[in-house]
């Protein structure tokens, strides 16, 4: 196959110059009619802003120039068959829900998945059985699940339709898919990869395996995260022959829009074409350069430190860089509000840790922009008469699960406890209610309660600390957090 | 409310000026990294492709600038609460029966819905009442529904949870709303409106009357569609107090991107505007205009016909021309087919018709154009001797339901149906089977055939019809439906 074509872009570079007249929709015209102020900066995208007319294809019913790029992405990425996403990595994880699971099937879950992977499991009704995973101790972070998680939970739900984990977690931090997926097949059930934080996995010798090459069976990738499509486009990935995959393309079509965005769609092709071309050497190279000045200024930190992994992980994405101050008292929100003053955005962060992150080329000039700012802010923590430097200890309220490996079947259906009559308490008042809603630390977007959880005081004591150290809430009806959604007696 | 500005877009443009270092996603570094080819083709858009970064929001916890731009938002469309949505009017139906319906909840709904307001019954487990729509007899037309319609409907089925109706079709035909928005609340149940093909609809006077206008409490619009804003964005407007928005506000927030694209909301947000300071006076003369050019262009055709109206319809969208040919051997897609040739792209066809869209702006020699093309094709069509003219039927082969007003619940849920153990059968034997897909004609995407639906002559009839006319299925394992998939024996 020609990885030099990006089909998909070169059918709407046709549409363009065929100047014909729409009579169709979209309502713009090829961005003819657009608000003024704003007309030509949309004006070259607007241009290809297509819809499902004669040589664009139908991303639901693929036979031409979709179908085309769908294949080179799935060559490039290693995949029997990849599905382009317009609906983010979102759409992909409510898709494999849909697809794996029919109402009541058992499911081997990751306890520490995004929010999306639970909203899939709610929607198919799927049974979910967690797996609790280990903490990074330098990090205070939740990480990965390993074959040793798996098998016994394996074992205990030999129903089980499928196990789905992530994998990196948020922070790049990976575990050995391989022996995973081992335990899997031998099992005879799929493995699902929550792969969104790497799109870039395999493409060099110096990053981590990707989860296809280590033999997982659907993959989804947030393309745009790592590599450089348009945000909310990603791609799914199947190979092998565990995956129903008429019902994924079925389900595909009924959770992502009818009228799915051709720039968009677009930028996937190309993003896969610039990977395959020139993207895979450049990333070789920034890796090297980012490992060597990532040891360069550790080297000249005090109280910060980049997390250059450890015993606990199998892997480490060189993309990420995770910092921590040894001070307890300076959390990760306090050093990302730092960063932003001197005009770096970061990532995330969370109450210890703030992650940057890189993609597959960086400019010297930002990178010394980065360097000289972290060392800005080490001198003033370091200056600070009130900071006592101290051992980090394992942050609970950084992740803040059950006991690392635990098993645990959830008391009630996430749909059942989402639909279900709520009342609204004080949170003070919740210890011991079944929750009725998600409540999310956002970001990282991995559910700390989910619909049907029996509320400890572990949780209020986390919701507490994110709150003070400046910590955001999705999911919940109130975002403050002051009160909560809990089951009311009746269902109890 | 200041209509004059545009919230977000000048949050995207502010950000852009700040000139931070991107440590985030995504990968494409305010399009710094970016495929070679197609750089200079997407940078304007792609320095606005942000994320959840300071001051630009976030959708699903919306506080500051896309608070903001839904509000002007709502003031322009004449609504209490507005939802920009970034999945298409798809994310919007799909939320819309999540929100309304627990599993096994009773909803009243008109047949010939577009394929996401099932897709979203079968999600939520909700038990439809369809209601059939009458037939149009110029046009053969499937048309939406009356008042007559709906108040035995609801009175027969008086724990309905809403009624849920289409309008306009997608042919620009619509019924008085207002109407039947009195027998629901004298019912005390709320009105949805898809009005994915209405979102210019109330904003001049010579349009038809807007759903929110007319007391619809929840209405759907692809802004895409009619105004200007970019493929794949669209509003869900809410009004009163009979729809819970809370609950609504989770399921959007499930169902879509937790990476939304900027650039979609950014073009709502101008979209918006664009039609408040100028584009409400271009549509009425638009409309002039289009109606004086119509009827001159009818009077010197023969053989073809634009639809006018008349006594079925309540009113009729003037950026929308049916044509239809007097010569039923002359398919809709054989017109399509002409049109295409002489550079002018119409939005669909179907057996009959062919359908033009405009917008709320046109260049003459547009119209010019369209002319020239209809008055050539009137010719050949004139000038073909073997054909020869007769009165239009009703086509059942363009609206292939039952009964007009006839109310048919399902005999087995959408989901089950769709879930359950399937075979496929050649579609000459699948008479009297039930279906176990949807079967659709696309466009327009409105199912001839749903899960658990009984398989009958008149259907195979259609089908056999449609794909011998040129017509496409979607949603079906075979899409050119020489095979169906039914519910295996053990099911019923």
């Amino acid at each position: 196959m020609n990885q030099n074509k990006a089909p998909l872009y070169e059918a709407l570079l046709t549409y363009e110059r065929k100047k014909n007249v729409s009579f169709h929709v979209p309502g713009h015209k090829d961005g003819t009619i657009f608000d003024g102020q704003a007309k030509e900066r949309y004006a070259a995208v607007l241009a290809m802003d297509g819809t499902e007319v004669e040589g664009l294809d139908d991303l639901h019913h693929p036979r031409g120039a979709i179908a085309d790029a769908q294949q080179l992405a799935a060559e490039a990425f290693g995949a029997d068959q990849t599905f382009f996403l317009v609906g983010g990595s979102t759409a992909g994880n409510l898709a494999a829900a849909l697809s794996l699971c029919d109402a009541g099937d058992c499911i081997i879950v990751q306890r520490n998945a995004h929010k999306s992977v639970f909203n899939g499991l709610l929607l198919a009704e799927a049974h979910p059985v967690f797996v609790f995973p280990n903490v990074e101790p330098e990090t205070g972070v939740a990480l990965g699940l390993t074959d040793a998680d798996v098998s016994p939970a394996l074992q205990a739900y030999p129903d089980a339709k499928a196990v789905w984990i992530t994998n990196p977690n948020y922070y790049g931090m990976g575990q050995d898919i391989k022996k995973i997926a081992h335990v899997c097949h031998r099992a005879g059930v799929p493995l699902i990869v929550d792969e969104a934080h790497g799109a870039h996995f395999g493409q060099s010798a110096n990053v981590p395996v990707s989860a296809l090459a280590s033999g997982a069976d659907l993959v989804v990738q947030s393309t745009h995260k790592m590599l450089t499509s348009m945000t909310m486009s990603s791609m799914l990935h199947v190979k092998g022959d565990l995956i129903p995959r008429e019902r994924l393309a079925a389900v595909l079509a009924m959770i992502q829009s009818s009228s799915p965005s051709y720039p968009l769609m677009a930028s996937l092709d190309v993003a896969r074409r610039h990977l395959v071309i020139e993207g895979r050497k450049i990333l070789y190279r920034t890796v090297e350069r980012l490992e060597n000045k990532r040891e360069q200024i550790q080297s000249e930190l005090t109280c910060l430190s980049i997390y250059g992994g450890g015993s606990h992980v199998f892997s480490r994405d060189p993309l990420k860089w995770v910092v921590t101050c040894k001070h307890p008292s300076v959390s990760g929100y306090r050093l990302l509000t730092w960063l932003q003053e001197m005009g770096c955005i970061a990532e995330m962060a969370d109450t210890r840790n703030v992650v940057l992150v890189f993609s597959i080329d960086i400019n010297d000039i930002y990178i010394d922009k980065l360097h000289t700012a972290l060392l800005r802010i080490d001198e003033t923590i370091r200056n600070s008469s009130s900071l006592e430097e101290q051992d980090i200890p394992i942050s609970d309220t950084v992740a803040v699960f059950a006991k690392p490996g635990t098993v645990s079947e959830v008391t009630m259906s996430l749909r059942t406890s989402f639909m279900s009559t709520r009342k609204i308490v004080p949170i003070e008042q919740a210890i011991g209610c079944y929750c009725a809603e998600m409540v999310i630390p956002y970001p990282p977007g991995i559910p700390l309660l989910l619909p049907g959880e029996s509320i400890m005081p572990h949780h209020l004591e986390a919701i507490r600390h994110i709150r003070e150290a400046g910590g955001v809430f999705q999911g919940a009806a109130d975002d403050e957090m002051k009160t909560i959604a809990v089951l009311s007696k009746k269902q109890l």
